[in-house]
């Protein structure tokens, strides 16, 4: 059962006429609350903050925001709370916004089922459907979507817990619902995130983790190849955490310990 | 004031949980009508079968989507009418889709004020945003489309009546909302779009006419730099009909002869 507040009233509608619908134009943010807390609640609102900004949505209503999600949590032990604000009912016609729109923002809680456990076994594969580049979205977690849908769809079947994503370029950039990072001589490789992919908030934890943990970071362009070569891989989002990966396209992958280290590390942190 | 069909029903509103809204899981159509006749009709359908096809979305009503679609167009002089499809409300979490949704129709009637006609400028511009390469989604009509309103957004105020597109890899694609022809020794030149735009009807249209009128269309990768050859260029879909352009980037194009006879030709068909 999904319980949805839009624009602070309890409902499940929106106009038809939403740009939202109409051109993807908005963004969202999938927050992972337990005890009735959101956890990196700090980093989701400044992402979004950030990417209104980016969009040109001029968004305010942070404080409400956040009083609503704290109401559909309240009372969880464990819920999702999916944030959604688009730019609102477009107010005349065509892509140009006018200016004068009204943001929309949706607040729906959503069952979080337990996380894979490190001690079950993690597939990941990789998807033929790519990641277009394009420096003005990327980054973003915008409602332009059908990408990772045609990714998820067409993987259907294969047995995998996920699929890994290529740019149009021919480099690794993401899984299709998280972020990836490779192990290579004690040290992390997450793909640089300028030209497509979504900055995702457990990718800054892991990065932060790391670094505090003096495990080095290198954030740079990333070829498919090297997953061959990686000790180690696993993917992140707010949902799964750090969860590694233990087969990449049926290959058992040698090694999970960093990740490990990362996840106690973070899930000791308790934000 | 606009007037709308939702599943066949009289409304407004659509649930918050559809995929078109969650993720721009669906595709469009604008239908311009005269009459209360909708014109290029079986053109859109068919476009909108290959689309749902090839997003695997199950939809089979197009004969209460025909029937809706001339119910809003009845009594109208000229009016345009959107048409929106999606996969439906989602059954579960996440972007891969169940298989199960029930998909979406949205009929939807706006204002079509009179086009520009032929005697009066149209200035076209260029855009800094780019169109992210992607064959899976290349050619659709679907619903992510921040790419166009990001464009259409940031060339306000420039006195732009249209901007065109380049493709992430520096090719010329389209205008924003338009697709676009260039005239070079009386043949028509308009850009491959295997990687990415929209597939108009009204550039279908023209290619067909162009094709009976013996005037040879090259369909091929077209660079930016050939727009400052070009005698001609000119601008579709099936609101504006065949648009000359009569600057480009604040220069004057010499000719519109082209464009005019193929509208002419295109007007007297009266489909």
């Amino acid at each position: 059962v999904t319980v949805a507040l839009i624009n602070g009233q309890p409902g499940e509608n929106v106009p038809a006429a939403d740009r939202g619908l109409q051109y993807g134009d908005g963004l969202f943010e999938t927050i992972s609350c337990i005890d009735g807390r959101p956890r990196w609640l700090s980093q989701h609102l400044e992402r979004l903050r950030r990417g209104l900004l980016r969009l040109g949505v001029p968004f305010s209503a942070f404080d409400a925001l956040q009083a609503e999600i704290a109401a559909l949590a309240g009372d969880q032990r464990r819920c999702l709370i999916k944030v959604i604000v688009t730019r609102g009912v477009a107010t005349r016609r065509g892509y140009r916004p006018s200016g004068d729109e009204t943001p929309t923002r949706i607040v729906s809680r959503h069952e979080w089922s337990e996380a894979n456990g490190a001690d079950t076994q993690f597939h990941l594969g990789r998807s033929e459907v790519v990641l277009g580049v394009n420096p003005a979205l990327a980054g973003l977690k915008h409602l332009n979507r059908l990408e990772q849908v045609l990714a998820q769809q067409r993987c259907a079947g294969r047995g995998w817990h996920e699929v890994l994503m290529l740019s149009a370029t021919g480099h690794l950039i993401s899984g299709s619902m998280s972020n990836v990072f490779l192990v290579s001589a004690a040290e992390l490789v997450t793909p640089d995130l300028s030209g497509c992919g979504v900055e995702g908030v457990m990718r800054q934890v892991v990065m932060h983790t790391a670094t505090r943990s003096r495990i080095a970071v290198h954030v740079r362009t990333v070829l498919p190849e090297e997953l061959q070569q990686a000790s180690e891989i696993f993917i992140t989002n707010v949902r799964l955490g750090v969860q590694p990966v233990t087969h990449y396209e049926g290959r058992a992958l040698p090694s999970a310990s960093i990740a490990l280290a990362l996840k106690e590390r973070i899930d000791a942190a308790k934000p």
